[in-house]
């Protein structure tokens, strides 16, 4: 049953469910538990919820609180990553939320805190596509632009906030809004909703006629199954989803001058459905304009760990964390 | 007069001059040599020239090759920072110079190549505008944009090349060319010579009488100086320089997103020419679009050392790295 401390559990606050994983001292998962996230409880039900959540995971493992290292909590939205406070958590209307402290509490074990696309990427570094490399950068296109760098071993971010928003970096002078408010951003230009609304757009008028029967106008259903095989179909798709690589490329060819990262990953639901797409497309743009010094020393891979890689990072990096402070 | 290993010496390799700095165990200047970079000369003169220089400081500090702990190289253009080989120096005509090698032999000490404005960056942290910041990103406009990032005491670079190439991100989708050949980077934008030319054409068109008269049209002649007192008396000029620091506030605000910095240095012959100017302009620019969780936790401030800064960063890069390997 292992030793005291030998346990990591990893933990990833979702908007409509929260995941709990448990780790015996290699990583194999050694139980894990599952739960809607019922934002509209509250943060205080949220709270007991996620006690709740890690609770069972223990059980399903037959782990105690006493043999656990530490939790390691990917979340998302603005974060205080000292104090492990959630400052506010998109789509479930909560507020400062302590969950770090929460945790440490109840078992009694360290617990810390990261951005969920972060510790993503730091699991991708440990155990995915970006293994041992000098630098990884992680692009993940969904509803906005996910992004994390782990440098040298370890996860690039702010002193108290995380860093690597590479959705927010503005690449265009053009561009329609994204969820901040400003324009030409990589998130207004190449997110899977940005992705979207442009296919609704062009299946209403008719250029898309694949997508039009198959899903409909409404960005709801256009999802990323619906996206990859409308690319197949419909020549105007293809365009749109062909303009927002080369946005996307932008944005790579921008992590690459600054960071000179070895190894990109491309993760993300749009990119699991249809990651040859991607990776070629992507390599090719970006190979074109890198400068001669950058040329063909990176590597651009879809991401390997799909939806564990969040909680599996998050446990991984509560240990480097530890570790870092013993 | 020290120990034996007590002295570091910091080399700045320029295009038209080359200086060496030999600096004490607590980096006060114990002697320095400068000399004309003459690059037409050739490589194998341009390296016997760096040996002298680097002899002349010794033998203006009274110090003998013995008492050296290391040497620390600030190059111009693409680099390799393993190797200790400038690929190519822009300006200088020279291809594969084996500095790091040629240096080590001479004075039998380590000897650490970085990219000038990266130890210039580092200089600053360690003893300028960036002192014990977490994060300090530099950024310093000239004939190209020049940036560098010192991230948790370390300077960001490529495993076997340089990094924050800051000059060559993509902000927009306008602008005229770049150095590098490509449109709408930082640097097409907001270098002094994307400036200067741009204020040449006003002066050309009527519209920036004092330029016209004081400086003339030849952009070669309209340089940092000459911009800052155009800047109070010529409207367009103002205009273009406003418009300029909006486009430099693009490549911070990305800066932030990505790094979240807590210090911004800015620097370089033009910011030196109007400090306030630039710091104000920047600043506001910057809090107005930057998302809420990074906005008044960074500072955007002027670089301190001037010229001093790569010779005094590179030798105090030298000593970090020489730790780092112990």
């Amino acid at each position: 049953m292992g030793q005291a401390g030998d346990y990591w559990v990893g933990f990833d606050l979702g908007g409509t469910k929260m995941l709990a994983v448990v780790y015996d001292a290699s990583f194999q998962v050694a139980g894990r538990a599952r739960k809607k996230t019922k934002g509209y409880e509250g943060k205080k039900a949220g709270l007991e919820r996620i006690v709740n959540v890690v609770r069972e995971a223990l059980a399903d493992a037959g782990v105690e609180p006493r043999q656990l290292a530490g939790i390691g909590i990917g979340c998302p939205g603005p974060l205080d990553i000292q104090q492990g406070i959630i400052h506010e958590a998109p789509n479930l209307g909560w507020k400062n939320v302590p969950i770090k402290e929460t945790l440490q509490k109840e078992f009694n074990c360290p617990a810390i805190v990261g951005n969920d696309v972060d510790v993503g990427v730091y699991g991708e570094y440990r155990f995915g596509a970006g293994r041992d490399a000098n630098c990884v950068v992680g692009i993940f296109p969904g509803t906005g632009v996910g992004g994390g760098c782990v440098y040298q071993g370890k996860l690039i971010q702010g002193k108290n906030c995380t860093a690597m928003e590479i959705g927010h970096i503005q690449i265009s002078s053009e561009g329609a809004m994204d969820g901040a408010g400003n324009c030409g951003t990589l998130e207004s230009l190449c997110s899977r909703l940005a992705i979207s609304s442009e296919a609704a757009a062009a299946a209403y008028r008719g250029q898309a006629p694949f997508l039009l029967k198959d899903t409909g106008t409404d960005i709801a259903n256009i999802r990323s199954g619906a996206l990859a095989k409308s690319v197949k179909e419909d020549q105007a798709v293809k365009k749109i989803m062909e303009s927002a690589i080369k946005h996307l490329a932008t944005g790579v060819v921008t992590m690459i001058h600054l960071m000179a990262p070895d190894v990109i990953v491309l993760g993300g639901g749009l990119v699991e459905a249809m990651p040859e797409f991607f990776v070629t497309n992507v390599t090719k743009c970006v190979n074109s304009r890198v400068l001669p010094a950058y040329r063909d020393v990176f590597k651009v891979v879809p991401a390997e760990l799909g939806d564990d890689a969040a909680v599996m990072g998050a446990a991984a990096w509560a240990q480097e964390a530890v570790k870092a402070t013993v």
